[in-house]
């Protein structure tokens, strides 16, 4: 059983971030939200959403599991106006999903949750840095490192205390060095690693401008970055493996 | 002898709502005003236009018959600014139309009316169900039955006093149903008929948010949609006729 | 050595009116400012760009000349917010310039100045006729006659004291004549050539709605196209060759 309604908005926001890195997936249905883990096609990038049952207008699970195609069900939430809410129920005999929005009856074909690339263990990784950034901040460095590479390497001065997003292209360089007074936190140590771009590019897509980006960095080690949701009712964790430096 | 001002915008809705069908068109230039009258290659969609004199700032006519390129004659008033008026003047040594706005003056060749498709004949159906709608509501079916499907079914369902719009994919399937209170007016009467929704989103891109939209809908008949420009001296209708439905 | 500080908004401005010909070009680091001067490839337009050292917020040079990658300098500006200013600082160890905006540091690589094409001599010609126009009018113009033509007709109607824009197309025409009262100036003297549109709407499309325009035009001589960047603390000059009249 699964029926509930949601601000398009939120719903649109949940989805967007798990569309970045795939065009399928398994949601969850808990008692107390739902929760979608998913993992590139090249296992490079994962993602872990998770929306509360308190960021609904209404909420009624008992533990489901559907597979969903995202770019559909992304392509319907978005039809819905600013301000608009989305209603959502499972209906378990044909195992189709219907969504209404503003009288709009759409149904929606599930997919065998079998059928979808599993899903991801996240590690819990305990990593030396940590910083809380503007998701402006980092969309500049994203942007910025895209006009001259395709890759990114993300690290901190421990020195300096500063967070740093460096590129390095053929002939040109990008460098963007923030200090504590730049960033909303800052737990300093040795930190540096490679990211390609692409998946970066997508990951910063789904991130407001005005969202408080919290990273975790290492030595070559994969990057995490969370963010919330939903007026703090639903977090996104992204975690991102680093690539090989070759020096 | 033609010659007419009309406001920019009032010029752009009537050309838009013919190019909705055919590239080239034959315009009569009336006393009363400008009628066109046009059906697509494949004889599926006809629109008749009527605007008034009164809607025209100026207006003199005598009841010739020109044909021109709509592409470019849309392209040309489209250069217009919002309050824009468009002087219109045939010269008729030339076979040419004058076209002036804000000091720019454009000679539009034109075409031998009798090279243009025939003007259809628009037949008088006596349909018997009748809705107006919003053009926001009816813009709203269309572009989500766009989204599983290439044909859409427009009805009203007789006993529950609403007008729908279905569309039926090969997994998916859109569902809009109006009742009473969310139509401007309704007059039910069993109808039930299948069109394509390429000629449909054409015919609504021309249609305004705002407008109200007056639909004639029968069991397996064209449907007419009409709607009104220029506050009501120019009128719109189209007809467009139904698909063999396949089930 | 060169060490500046500028408006990104005036920056973007300079590199756009250069970009319209080129994609790479000398840069004179002067003590009174910047200077561009460049040809296209085919010889047909010129431009001549000067930043006075008063155009920006600081200004150290002491004549350098510099060769830059107009497009990838022109995407780095673009990265700025409106209101933003850019640092500009050259490392003439590395042979690179330094570009910081806000808070972003990037590092192009320069281009060996003596592998760009040389710069033109731009003629000092005394044509007849002289024109000021907004840039809106100008545009409106070149943006009607790229709807029939690929070439462009600019002259002056001495006895009607008109500045005109035609263009004859295959089958249509348009045409624009501006007399006193809707120029800002305008000292008529027998003039008419004809342009490549192609080149034209490039220079248009540096020039801004608001800005104003002074043209020189003769009878089948190159047209100087004026205008002013700044404040007044810059300007830049086109120089366009006239295409032959085939009548």
């Amino acid at each position: 059983m699964f029926k509930a309604i949601v601000s398009a908005e939120t719903f649109q926001e949940v989805l967007g971030s798990v569309e970045a890195l795939v065009e399928e997936c398994k949601i969850h249905l808990d008692e107390d939200g739902i929760s979608i883990r998913a993992v590139d096609p090249a296992n490079v990038g994962m993602v872990d959403v998770h929306l509360a049952a308190e960021a609904f207008d209404m909420y009624e699970a008992d533990g489901g599991l559907i597979g969903v195609n995202l770019v559909r069900l992304s392509d319907i939430a978005g039809m819905a106006s600013s301000g608009d809410v989305i209603e959502l129920e499972l209906d378990e005999s044909t195992g189709k999903l219907h969504i209404q929005l503003d009288g709009l009856e759409y149904t929606l074909a599930l997919i065998d949750p079998d059928s979808i690339r599993q899903e991801p263990d996240i590690p819990d990784l305990d990593l030396p840095a940590h910083i809380v950034i503007e998701g402006r901040d980092l969309s500049r460095g994203v942007t910025a490192a895209d006009m001259v590479s395709d890759h990114i390497a993300l690290g901190v001065d421990d020195e300096a205390e500063t967070f740093y997003i460096d590129a390095e292209g053929d002939t040109d360089d990008v460098h963007l060095a923030l200090g504590r007074d730049q960033l909303i936190d800052l737990r300093a140590g040795d930190a540096h690693s490679l990211f390609s771009l692409e998946y970066l590019k997508d990951m910063n897509g789904a991130i407001d401008a005005d969202a408080e980006v919290a990273l975790e960095l290492g030595e070559e080690y994969p990057v995490t970055i969370r963010f919330q949701l939903a007026n703090g009712h639903g977090d996104v964790t992204y975690m991102l493996a680093p690539r090989i430096q070759n020096n």
